[in-house]
């Protein structure tokens, strides 16, 4: 769980609604001033999304999403070379098959597939094609589950411009009383006020979380995956955490070489 | 048949004009209210996105729009999994050519068509470059086919701002009675409004169910190929179900893990 | 030749001079109204899409604005393929020199070429690699065609906008004469919609055209590339056929295997 | 030298400055009415450029600039074409050390030093990989070249924009002189026309150009190298020219055939 | 440490404000005219970009912002080359152990880890499989880096543009006071002022500045590593020399070869 995103959202609504209320502005007053406004813009937008993919994704997007507003923080990657380290040392002296009991230990259910598959002598080119796919697949997943909230950050602006310029086509029809211009203006502003906010107060940033809780995943992910064909191939415990390290940013490195000169 | 574009857009247009309703308006003498804007529009959307093209493509782009309405719901990939997994035992214990009878079970030409070659002894490399092939063909296929409605979707708001542009051009040139300035430019701004709709309710949304649909459709041919070149290969019901597993997302593996276990 | 680009355009002209009748405009008084509006957007736009590239890339577009404006009938791919099944045929039966009288049959330079280097004996990968570079150096051409028209169609409304606004300073400098200002708008407005004009109905058309052209003959070219090395490997003439048929269309199957099984 | 971004661009300038003369306007009167709209409109452009880059890169964009006024013709490839068949002639009679005295002909230096490496008796891998470096580095050179204009063409608009946003700020916030507001949005108006006119007359033309001038060096260089490597494995001269003429556009390839021919 | 960014930061800001002094304006004035209008957009578009990733990478950009401001400079890579050289002349006559005490000479991790594997006899396959997932793998550390100020340079102009739109809604709702419009507008054009200026005046240079830091690191990167393992492979200094020298411009390959040629 990373705070980043709700930590984020909360800053930037206090920046807008703490400049409203500085400059004298009642922003409730302001955003919900119109409810059919509101209903145009959200209701057209998440309409046209969800004709844009299938109702399974559709369903899907509401997982994903309290999923990019809470998720975020993957283990820290030292901690699964270290067990792949580890592992390396056992299969080494023991045996792959001394690594069975051990396996409990791993919650990535990757991982844990992965090293039951290479204990159980899975052919190492079979291995590595299958948990492939498996990263493969997982990318695609990610990149579909984040499609709809893409998809919906580009719709909701154009609603808000369709609302103005509704509005705008509706004031210039009727122009007998003058004093309704301004507010008819402001009225008809509000929906590409509402588009924008919705776009980069709601679609963009969730969006963009996701994309990058994916290609956070997948490096970990990616790590382990490498880890486990070398375990399999019985390759020196001190060469694979020199190879994993290579993954690593070089602050984390020192740790793991470290417990690799005392060992 | 996913039902994902029909209720999305009349979610979407239901917004729209519920919106307009509960604020007092008649979208229908908005919408309507200037037919040539709206011959404009579609008429010169439709004309250029034609002309971008070849005649086959834009007759094959009425077949496509029906097709994306409608379409959606590939057959649940997870069956295929078990047909495949099915045929690899008895391919395993009375031999590959035991299969040619239950060939017919096969709704899906492209799997029917490989297990055929497979059957009648292709050579392996052969059968995986031509069912290679064809996955990429069909590919350039759906591309092509969504292409008319990407094209139309950029195309039309740009026919709406020049449908604006002529009428604020023409009312500029005739200030006379500026009692008429109000309408004149009502009218100037309903291309405006019909080009960002028809972009956004019609062409946008189609073009994106059909890259949708098509990325479906190549994942569950996908696993089909890797499959039938599996189950020539005489491979292990087992290790072919775990194998075609990871294409599917973890939800989804459990069932036919567990059909394995009991097996 | 196919007729898509000049109906087209002729039904997207239509739709805009037709509205505008239909709503009492004089088209033609509006798009000519002021002739250095047109020289500035059509001369400017020429100029750097010019200044864009070489001498010989700017002659080298009139010849493919022609070809964009009336090709796109790429012969039937299956006219092909039954060429090469033939040749198969008579290959097989009576050797690769036999088909020497036959290469005049063939109208394609590309085709032809290759069965030529085929049938006098080049070696297979050599022939392969030839003829690949040939499709990657007619793409690279395809594409700097298109270069033109893409360049062009990005420039257009850049230069509207540039004429507008030297109209709007122009106009905002000298505001003596209130009754002068609609019109001195109309004219400015005018180069925005000569640039959105020419970008909308010309240059984005073309090259749209152009990349589909492209795309048609390059695959007709691999279908023909594909044929010419199975050929001359002396395949079975059934498995041509299955194997090129991958490249079509599901609905153009049908034709080359039933003439299969009846031969 | 090719003369088409001087000529273009001359063109485009007259097209401008021709329709305002016409239209009665003062061109010069028009964009220099206001010097320090100029000056943020260009510094900010420059500026900010070159905080994009680093030091070298700034200043390697003068020699680029020239570079793309006057450069673009490639040296005719048939040429070279014709060189490296004679070249392969000489090898296969008398052997590759008979070139060494040939080798002064050569006035491209990729070409002089592949062909040196080549007599010099290199490995034929290692010939082709490090003439595929050269060839690679040269394109991330030309790109980074590129690169300045690419980014200033993209800031310069936004510039214009700054630039207007703020006359429009200090004009609204001073309105006590109706007669004043004309020109005041008049001179706001001028950092648009700037940054427009900046990026679209100077800039990007200069940065197609570049962009135009890398892939027709990088295609002539991609001639040599597979030229050189063929002279080298001592191949036919006159599978050695069937081979490049794969690489030219259809037309000149009559040329070298011919030749061959009569030779 | 290369100037560019500062220099060029200092140079576009004095651009524009000299331009306003010149104008007569005072940009203090008008930038600081309203502090609620900075918050908005600062604390609007930090708070999205926050969002839109981990906490990690939100507390990563400060690091990475300071490192843009001043980083750059590349350490020559042609010292890197004479070094390699050399180590490849001590490699050959001595062995590779030779090397060892050397290596202290070296300050580039990098650089130094390589070596350092080369020396202790790692198998030169997966020494270079190691060193291009270091590469890789820095190439999405820079990538991730420069995210956080491509996403805010991408959110500022469209929080300049919320807030601009709600300034116009609060306006165009209480017209009462006609003498209060114009300084209202020009408050809610504010907004749009800053966003533009965040966006072109900070994100983007620095994201740029990033982007191009990486290019350059990774180029450098790159040399080092085909030269350890030339290194390590015991190749003659002499190819070294030349086939690292094909990765520099051409201007400074001169040195290298005359060094060689003397030596």
């Amino acid at each position: 769980m990373d705070p980043a995103t709700l930590i984020g959202l909360l800053l930037a609504l206090g920046a807008v609604f703490g400049a409203l209320f500085m400059g004298g502005l009642n922003p409730i007053g302001i955003f919900l001033a119109d409810i059919p406004s509101i209903i145009l813009v959200f209701g057209g937008t998440i309409g046209v999304t969800v004709a844009s993919g299938t109702m399974p994704a559709a369903i899907n997007a509401i997982k994903v999403f309290i999923k990019a507003l809470t998720g975020g923080a993957v283990e820290d990657p030292s901690e699964n070379v270290k067990l792949l380290v580890d592992f390396a040392d056992v299969a080494r002296r023991e045996g792959l098959l001394a690594l069975e009991p051990r396996l409990e230990e791993i919650d990535d259910p990757f991982f844990r597939k992965g090293m039951e598959m290479a204990v159980d002598g899975t052919d190492p080119e079979d291995l590595r094609e299958q948990l492939e796919i498996d990263l493969d697949k997982t990318r695609a997943r990610h990149k579909s589950g984040a499609a709809f909230f893409v998809t919906a950050a580009g719709f909701a602006p154009a609603m808000g411009m369709i609302g103005t310029v509704i509005g705008l086509v509706d004031m210039l029809g009727n122009l007998d009383d003058p004093s309704s211009l301004g507010p008819s203006m402001a009225v008809a502003f509000l929906t590409t006020l509402w588009g924008a906010f919705l776009a980069n107060f709601l679609f963009a940033p969730i969006s963009n979380k996701l994309k990058k809780m994916s290609v956070d995943e997948l490096d970990a992910k990616e790590i382990v995956l490498e880890g486990i064909i070398a375990v399999q191939a019985g390759s020196n415990p001190r060469a694979i955490a020199s190879m994993l390290a290579s993954f690593l940013p070089p602050a984390n490195r020192e740790d793991l070489t470290e417990d690799k000169k005392s060992a």
